[in-house]
């Protein structure tokens, strides 16, 4: 079955010095990855227009069915991701009526006035939508571009989940339904240059994704993870092809004198 | 002053279905930032050819004068990293023999003998240069093409930042002239665990590299060498940088019980 594709994009130069581990890009893939979506690319952009524009196009023009990207989204002057945005699409950078009641309405609640950084927060390219941030002040910012979607998010984790999960509905919507099944299995003694070979006679046998992270030192003290996924829409099928999947590979591993500590549930995704 | 420009692709599934936070990336790029480069994008693709030439082929089109990889460099079927860059690059992909001593010594240690899977460790795009795994078997990749330099590493934390260390000055000597410095801190009394949020406290506020040795027992008898590097065009100011780091490092230990025994200039980091 063809997943439809989604990348993802980050923008911060904090990003990009090291100042700031991206979670965001680890939470996001892990939803989407669940929602029935295959990431295809993330890229990390600076906080400057040339870069923001390219990222989006790059993504369409290589297919993306659906871009998300987070940062760059406040009252600030480097943050940019929006006016980038409608550079790309070749769009109008225009004042968003309900984007403009939404900020208002969070700044008349502490009675505070509508500034110009303020208003900023309400500019979108022409004909996008916005998406209420039920935790801070920007509102996320929808976009349809042909058959693609694109999401614009905060980079403040906080308001990132609170927007994607607002969009959420949506996108698993546009996405196959699927029952995703991942399982690890550890295992001692093995050198991953070993358990290559095993992992790819199970991967011939069953439809699985497999997976090997060293854990130890591949010569003296060898831990591997082994991480089997398999997703269908068929959620027993799932389960049993994993299980099969898993079975087999231990059996391998013990022939070969590994210990295998267990089987782990490694939950959705 | 125009710095050079770096480029970090991070090749791995794992990354784009939410199992890992890329830690490789940000730990890569604050070392660049101080080494004197800008980094300009970093680019996450899966284990698949056609994304990885694809990242590198970008990222030099771009303009990159490094480029950095990590992940996608073991013995298994999805290590596609090195034979995808020969691709991008146009180059045949070919058995390096002084990779191959490296990877035959290893194995040799351990009376195993070189199978296919460990030969493969061994391919790299031709004309490549191996730079030694200190802490694992998969020698890094060293390529120069035009004026740009690649560096490919493996994704297991320890071995890329030792094939990182072994590169590093060859980096430095093609950015310009900055001043470096490098300070040590000694405090017994805290253990490494009870430091660690400390440090990545003073890493959030200021823009200085922090790195803490244990030197004694973590539980009964701690002593902590730490040691911070920043780097700048002004010298003043990478010194009052440093300074003002450890300044803000030495009150938070004390304030958790350490005695700081003192700051030792420690050379050229």
């Amino acid at each position: 079955m063809r997943l439809p594709e989604a990348w993802i994009i980050s923008v911060g130069n904090e990003l990009l010095n090291g100042r700031i581990v991206n979670t965001n890009l680890s939470w996001l893939a892990r939803r989407l990855t669940i929602d029935g979506y295959l990431v295809r690319a993330a890229l990390t952009v600076r906080d400057e227009c040339d870069d923001i524009a390219w990222a989006f196009r790059t993504a369409l023009e290589r297919g993306a069915d659906l871009i998300l990207s987070t940062g760059g989204l406040g009252p600030t002057f480097d943050d940019k991701t929006s006016e980038c945005l409608s550079r790309a699409l070749g769009r109008r950078h225009v004042v968003n009526e309900e984007a403009l009641r939404m900020v208002e309405e969070k700044y008349r609640e502490k009675g505070l006035p509508l500034t110009e950084h303020r208003v900023k927060m309400a500019m979108m390219p022409e004909g996008a939508e916005p998406i209420p941030n039920d935790v801070g002040t920007a509102p996320g910012i929808l976009v349809r571009e042909g058959d693609s979607l694109i999401v614009v998010m905060p980079g403040v984790p906080a308001e990132m989940k609170a927007i994607f999960e607002r969009v959420e509905p949506l996108l698993r919507d546009r996405a196959p339904p699927l029952h995703y099944v991942s399982k690890d299995l550890v295992v001692r003694g093995v050198p991953e240059s070993a358990a290559a070979p095993l992992i790819e006679r199970v991967m011939k046998e069953y439809p699985v994704y497999v997976k090997s992270h060293p854990q130890g030192h591949e010569m003296r003290k060898p831990i591997l993870r082994i991480n089997v996924i398999y997703s269908s829409t068929d959620e027993a099928e799932a389960i049993r092809v994993v299980d099969e999947a898993l079975k087999k590979l231990k059996d391998l591993l013990v022939e070969l004198g590994g210990e295998v500590e267990g089987i782990e549930d490694a939950g959705q995704g």
